[in-house]
């Protein structure tokens, strides 16, 4: 049984992580999307109520029916490297190839649906609520008056955007800004905003999780820190990632969150306040760990080795589908 | 209870449903997602472990507790009638209105996620074949081999897009086309392709299923129609859609692929033998119905209204992910 990973031909994290396989033995086949069709090839055949279907990379062939696991990594648009690159060529070929392995019995890091579900930033906050999780107040709004009251209400905010990175080539990720106290709003009514409570933070946690394991992992927020600075990613800080336990409330919840939302894999930040309490941020379903594993030593590549390379669970038919059936939203 | 409905301004199909709703006195709400934000705005507040979110259109202010369902009709992209559109702006409105509807406990006519797997062929194709409905010989392929090897077993072929609706704007549908008997196949390697043997039909069947209503409607080939004129979207046809009795095994077929595919609607194209068997072609989630009800005089519109009035299921929390919980693929 294969394991399959799809991401571009650039990517340490999955250097990694076949790294990891490799040290098992476990047979992987790693491919771009955008090199479909030319390098990559597939086939796939509907006869007498049966499905065969094979895909070809490197000259080497492989049954979708050998694949042990998919893992989504950050594959490149379907067709994008073909001398006629094309929307219609893209949509053709990203049909093909991901309607025949969403037919597969592979498990999936993570499947294409839930992936996309848990992008939207709304439902993560009403699911990470519903989970027990503490959410900080938060307003999405085009109204000015609306953000006005909340404003009123929580004199403290940070603005972030609704859906994560801004969609240029390469994505380019719109930090979290502290907002003025002088701030009018009257702009909201030109596009949804994201105001949230700022959360006074003495560390930022990263919270990773493969399947039933976490790797939690703390930053400490220097106590003369710029509270300006509240976007992690872009702070200036000299604090290493640090290994920490998880308060079991918090993993309590997040093992929720992941069973609803369907998710093998998710990336959760929190930021830790002057009581140690850890309040939700957000939940990224495609995290980088590189640079936790890093700093914190956490062996987080050899647990996404190890789930992928899992042997199929027990069942009649056990099928990715299955696997992140929903039992919420 | 309010019924939502997104789809444009200009919408027959639309129009006839609403017109059904108004004679019940249900409460609908109708807009474009192209006009927020603008003429339409959203607010959500997500403070203290609950969220609250309102939808405002023309002056009217919705609670989204209150949205009985959602239909997804014909929706334009958000915020795409701004007057700075960008596809920054499109995403953030998308996942903020998407975002919180999916919060809701509103039911879905698709529900999205369940809509975009249901448009993978390659994954329809697989999923009627596990229903037991027949299926033509399929082959999806960029290997010229197997495209010749598949004309050999089967030589009476069509040739179809794998994805559907060719992405221009309006979005143009390709014709489905029968294969010359001396195809070379040689071009299937810059781009998958899907070849079907001939289905040598003697009706066209369209299945419009509503919740669990079904209606089939079924035109008549002529005997000395065009074997050329595979299909019936551009087929010279003085026939008109005639309401049909459904056979029992294709309706137990039928339920278990939209039960399995978490859809609520589904319009199936079947095409039928000289035996009379129907031979699955595809199910379209968003299919239109308007014309078949004209002609075959069924109430689709009506069940298509009754479906988003119904009251919620009882239980504890009745909501749209669960109505689409995935049993299968």
């Amino acid at each position: 049984m294969t394991v399959l990973i799809l991401t571009c031909e650039q990517d340490v994290t999955a250097d990694m992580v076949v790294a990891e396989l490799d040290r098992g033995a476990v047979p992987v086949v790693r491919l771009d999307p955008a090199d479909l069709p030319g390098p990559v090839a597939l086939s796939g055949e509907y006869v007498r109520g049966t499905f065969r279907g094979h895909l070809s990379v490197g000259g080497r062939l492989v049954s979708m029916g050998g694949l042990r696991s998919v893992w989504i990594r950050r594959p490149g648009a379907a067709a994008s490297h073909a001398a006629e690159a094309s929307d219609w060529l893209t949509e053709e070929s990203a049909q093909a190839l991901y309607g025949m392995l969403r037919s597969t019995d592979a498990r999936w890091m993570n499947h294409p649906d839930a992936a996309r579900r848990a992008r939207h930033k709304p439902w993560q906050l009403s699911l990470a609520q519903r989970c027990g999780l503490p959410v900080p107040a938060t307003l999405i709004t085009t109204f000015p008056q609306a953000a006005r009251d909340f404003a009123d209400r929580f004199p403290d905010l940070v603005v972030k955007p609704v859906s994560g990175a801004h969609p240029q080539e390469p994505p380019r990720a719109v930090p979290t800004s502290r907002v003025a106290p002088d701030t009018d709003f009257a702009a909201v009514a030109f596009g949804p905003t994201l105001l949230q409570r700022r959360v006074v933070k003495r560390a930022d946690i990263r919270l990773t999780c493969v399947g039933e394991r976490m790797f939690a992992a703390r930053k400490t927020v220097a106590p003369d820190a710029d509270p300006d600075e509240v976007d992690v990613r872009f702070a200036t800080s000299s604090a290493l990632w640090q290994p920490v336990d998880t308060p079991s409330s918090v993993a309590a919840g997040v093992r929720t969150y992941l069973r609803e939302a369907g998710l093998a894999f998710g990336a959760f930040d929190f930021a830790e306040d002057a009581e140690g309490m850890w309040w939700f941020l957000e939940c990224n379903q495609s995290g980088q760990f590189g640079f936790v594993q890093i700093e914190s030593g956490q062996p987080i590549a050899a647990a996404v080795a190890d789930w992928l390379a899992a042997p199929p669970p027990p069942g009649p038919r056990p099928n990715g589908a299955r696997a992140w059936a929903m039992e919420g939203h």
